[in-house]
């Protein structure tokens, strides 16, 4: 990478952030049937112009736990150079996940996890704004043996060892430059999952389906699994909006137990279903593994409650999903996808990132680029999921046109929100929640 | 269950209770080095002249995020009637595990699971206490349906149905009595991790291993992982202080790869070791099964960091364990507790209880006694963990003789602490962190 001038993290702002998105059922599903997307915004304040950014994504309450967890892990950044913190990056991302008291809390899951990602993706964010490029150019720019030096391999050499990931990386390398023209001209596959939230009524998935069709779109997502003739209804109904052609994902968000899943699903099986998501809970590998070879061909999908690359590792080896579907900021930031990203390839399972929420699309475009150009090589079955909500909070929304995401142009990992959302988001405070505005632009 | 007056939770208080447990390098192993044995510990305040109590176990920093989950929680619980918490308590239960907005921040694992087993089992000492039993005893008393009706079987059904569980209960039932009088006399096998904690010389060790067999202990644990030199070292010395016969475990706090602890293992394999616990991370269901294979016929032990009964659940079907080392407080509280014993006798695994931190020892008396009298009904390879410390800070410290669990006998669940111990280490301003005292029995 090149050199600059040293810089120096002063101190660490985090804001609760949160957007109503309840009033609309925006985001409902099976499992969440009213989540107020939010949002625990961290800014890492320097002695240079730029800031660092990240976020934990959340449904609303429980916000204020991920701002003070991330108030918890601060002293390990503030007063650190983030040259040195990038110097070795798999050792920096170590002395966060290892905090050897705060570690008994997870450990490498839920809050703590999150919290480091926030953190980790901040410092990402912020190295990318000094190195002035996206981050998903600056990946594409690290040699292999600097990416390798970013992954903590513990817990994955009976797997993955730093010599295999090595050996993935060189394969794609001499390569990278025309995957990054192909994507500058035509951008990343997309499907979206704004037609099919749970709560709408029909008239409503209708009229989505038709504008994502006019739109462009090659591949939609509903969600499933509250009532079986419901679900068929509904199947039907989009459908017949789509026709035959465009791909149709289900995703049932976790309701179901490994027997459920299986009927469900054999009930479902005519529609011709690209991938059944969360059929489970997301801890049972197993179970997983068991309703893959259930009801094949459909194929399994699941990761956003994934949390963190041992259980991915496992999935993969049990056979157990066929997309692997990482969450930007539930995995331990840029460094551990990268591990998650190198797991898929050595299985060759394609990754199609968790979208939505806040600022997960504008995380993920970052990702599924760089996988594309510098890991996998290949968009075969690769969709990256897009939402179409809260896009105007962040400095540079994620731009998509007939269906592919365009790569950022702007340097860092596009996670910074602009300064009014944050203000006038802010919870309890701010004018949304303390009743002087109803706020523009939940839709 | 007898009938009484209506009791009411009028609030919940929460303390930020901490000991300095680092200074003497008590409780430190290859992961943790330096734990200040902390608890988030809640009251539920009654309009009756009983408390409810419960704690999230933590290793110090971070125990505020613990506190202030709880107190997120908080809600579900003030004002409600502990007899309608009651009537159905897998439904109880699953009105905490499923907040559709904090669900998100787990699912079940981390801080927010540790948080609503803080309340659950809060609710549970309550309920013992105005049901004038110990816990142990209360659940013992309770029909195979009532304890079937507390179980949440969402996702375990594929392994365990409802109609199983009864049948493994009612096997038992005709016979409780006879196990209810012979715990009495006789009380529940124990074994000790006092001597062996990673920071003490081999003085203190030999101090120890002496003092342990003069008090009758069968079996005790050593810490191992941070240098294989060393644990021979170690182990020679222990057994050449035990002798053969006394049962020695080792403990490696989950710092090894999976390729790295079946080489550490065979290593060891000639002190005739009763079992290795945590050889990986506790997310390694696969890894477990792999190593388990390849270590016998040494057995494998884990679960005071399984974060939920749907891992356990897998870690039995894979064969990955031989011992089911359950946390009473990382686990959803007692009705979670419940369902892992009775996965645990449909697949003959013994459980052998998390001890030590802040008044584990305390909870796992209760659930051990119950295990052997309703679920499991026997002792074979069933040693519960003991500790030596930190007791003296709970109204009724478990009682240990010739290595042997005597039944707790006030009604509760023995979590209730000496109001001045909550006092003096109260954090941060506490007599014993704001430096006005040092504060006695950290011993």
């Amino acid at each position: 990478m090149s050199s600059f001038a040293v810089t120096k993290i002063l101190s660490i702002r985090v804001d609760d952030v949160r957007f109503p998105t309840s009033r609309q059922k925006h985001g409902s599903d099976a499992m969440n049937p009213d989540p107020d997307y939010s949002a625990a915004y961290v800014t890492l304040q320097t002695d240079s112009e730029h800031v660092g950014c990240g976020i934990v994504f959340t449904l609303g309450r429980g916000t204020e736990l991920c701002a003070a967890a991330i108030r918890a892990y601060a002293d390990k950044l503030v007063g650190q150079q983030v040259e040195d913190l990038m110097r070795h990056p798999g050792r920096f991302w170590r002395t966060l996940v290892g905090d050897s008291q705060l570690r008994w809390l997870g450990p490498e899951k839920g809050i703590v996890h999150m919290a480091t990602a926030a953190l980790v993706n901040a410092v990402w964010d912020l190295w990318a704004k000094l190195s002035q490029r996206p981050l998903w150019r600056l990946l594409a720019e690290m040699s292999p043996e600097q990416l390798v030096d970013c992954v903590d391999f513990r817990y994955l050499t009976d797997v993955l060892t730093p010599d295999e990931a090595l050996e993935i990386l060189r394969r794609q390398a001499p390569t990278r430059q025309q995957r990054i023209d192909d994507m500058l001209v035509r951008g990343y596959p997309a499907y979206t999952t704004s037609a099919g939230w749970l709560g709408y009524s029909d008239d409503e998935i209708r009229r989505r389906c038709r504008a994502a069709v006019a739109d462009g779109w090659q591949a939609m997502k509903l969600k499933v699994g509250a009532d079986l003739e419901q679900d068929r209804h509904r199947l039907r109904l989009v459908r017949a909006e789509i026709g035959p052609h465009i791909k149709l994902m289900i995703d049932a968000n976790q309701v179901w137990d490994v027997p459920q899943a299986i009927q469900w699903m054999r009930e479902l099986a005519e529609f011709d279903l690209y991938w059944i998501e969360e059929p489970t809970s997301p801890d049972d590998i197993l179970g997983h593994a068991e309703i893959a070879r259930q009801i094949a061909p459909t194929r399994v999908a699941t990761g956003e409650m994934i949390q963190n690359r041992v259980v991915f590792k496992q999935l993969m080896q049990a056979g157990a999903i066929h997309f692997c579907q990482l969450d930007s900021c539930r995995l331990g930031g840029v460094n551990e996808v990268l591990a998650v990203l190198l797991l898929a390839a050595k299985f060759q399972i394609p990754v199609c990132p968790h979208g939505g929420g806040v600022g997960l699309c504008e995380h993920i475009v970052h990702l599924s680029l760089f996988d594309y150009i510098a890991v996998s090589g290949s968009l075969q079955d690769r969709w990256t999921e897009y939402v179409d909500h809260l896009h105007e909070h962040f400095m540079e929304p994620v731009e998509v046109v007939r269906g592919r995401y365009q790569p950022p142009k702007l340097p860092g990992y596009s996670i910074e929100m602009r300064p009014e959302s944050v203000a006038m988001y802010q919870f309890p405070d701010g004018p949304v929640w303390s009743g002087s505005d109803e706020g523009p632009g939940i839709e």
